[in-house]
């Protein structure tokens, strides 16, 4: 394993750089230096030049042991990024507002691959407990703001998401393609998509698209509650008009990128 | 310039893919390609083949125009940070109280080089307009968590920032060494920093540390309210009882990295 994997070679200084960011998740936030070359393929003294290089400037930071984490320079430029920050500015004080009427969770989440990627999210003590947190990723057909995201895709991307299998995570989930499009029609008419159950037992999500001008979904809304308890149906005015207000805004200070990371449009 | 600057010769690749990401900032966070590369000391055409890297990898974005900026799968990394992913999941609930309780704008921030780093923020409509991301930074002698991170840092470290200068921002900002220095005792007495105006005209901060078990400050936690409005001697208890919870719940679970962002410990 000294020389490294046979695909190390002919890799770019700056794509060896970016795959030992890569090697990092929320499932595994520290891995010690054999970890990280294992993990990249690239030799153990490349890979300890580079990282010793990242933790010089800030953006990995060492463990005692030896493990290497991701540091607080790489947050800091994270959160410079257009779209989390606009969303930070423009949403999330209609985030609040809500949370105050309802004392539920409330997530944003955005369409980032053929996942939703939450980037906002409020929780109180009072809210019902769950694990998840900004930068964390949740299937698109088991989530509320999934299969919000999902409706609001081209049906080509819907074809590709429904085609690679949809995966059972509780009895309730939805698993079969024509269910799971009819539901999404359904989505696209009344600009509401709730999940119950269908991810975590015992957890209900109420979501809502923030379109822009084009009916693409820049974002969804939703709030997570207790399945047993609250009125759902009393909380769905809530949220939709939370997504109305908070799109309207967004639409009016919102520049996208030319390029991603919204790669899907609505076709309907 | 078709060379780059001689400064150019000698580094290595990552610490200029570093150097671009170092180019952006908050009040800069769109550049052109030939910003990039004055801004870098890079030649044109290896700010180009990097920044091209970057933006195939999600760390940059393209906007129309040709300009750059940081791209979301930089939030996404970043986000992995352990000190501000745990403060999300330990301590943004005891802010989300200190909100429910107060509606004021609820801040954290933590010392990183010689300013305050604001990790997180809560605002809703009601609160008073505060001009502040996460991500942002602030000076520490006219903030109150900047005073409150101040005061529990080393006698050394006090000194660097004093001896620095202390800039005036306000006609109640404290520029006397001998004021500040006084101040910041106070503040260790009491666990509370509060600056009346001391960095925008108009906002009063209440602010409160969270300790670690020894004597350092991890954070540091304020509201910000109107001066005018809302009885700032009231809320006081409130700011300090959140600090108090939210550093015992951080006690528990985070650990400190073995360098760094904490490079000051209290040593009175």
């Amino acid at each position: 394993m000294a020389g490294g994997s046979p695909a190390h070679r002919g890799r770019t200084v700056t794509s060896k750089v970016l795959a030992l960011l890569d090697a990092f998740s929320t499932r595994q936030p520290e891995m010690s230096l054999n970890e990280l070359s294992r993990k990249t393929g690239l030799p153990l003294s490349t890979t300890y030049r580079l990282a010793s290089e990242l933790v010089d400037w800030g953006g990995l930071e060492r463990v005692s042991g030896g493990g290497f984490r991701i540091g607080i320079r790489l947050w800091e430029v994270g959160a410079m990024a257009p779209l989390t920050a606009s969303l930070q500015d423009l949403v999330l004080p209609f985030m609040q507002d809500l949370y105050d009427a309802t004392h539920a969770n409330v997530h944003l989440a955005v369409l980032d691959g053929t996942t939703a990627l939450y980037v906002e999210r409020i929780t109180g003590r009072r809210s019902a407990k769950v694990n998840l947190r900004r930068g964390g990723r949740l299937p698109l057909h088991a989530t509320g703001v999934g299969k919000v995201l999902l409706a609001h895709a081209s049906e080509e991307f819907r074809d590709e998401v429904i085609s690679a299998g949809l995966r059972r995570y509780t009895p309730y989930t939805i698993v079969a393609p024509g269910l799971l499009r009819r539901a999404l029609t359904e989505i696209r008419r009344t600009g509401v998509g709730i999940a119950r159950e269908e991810m975590s037992l015992g957890l209900t999500s109420i979501a809502s698209p923030l379109l822009d001008a084009e009916g693409r979904a820049l974002a969804a809304l939703s709030v997570v509650l207790r399945a047993s308890g609250q009125d759902v149906d009393r909380l769905v005015p809530a949220v939709r008009t939370a997504a109305l207000c908070a799109a309207r805004r967004l639409r009016e200070q919102y520049r996208a990128p030319a390029n991603g990371p919204l790669p899907a449009t609505n076709s309907t």
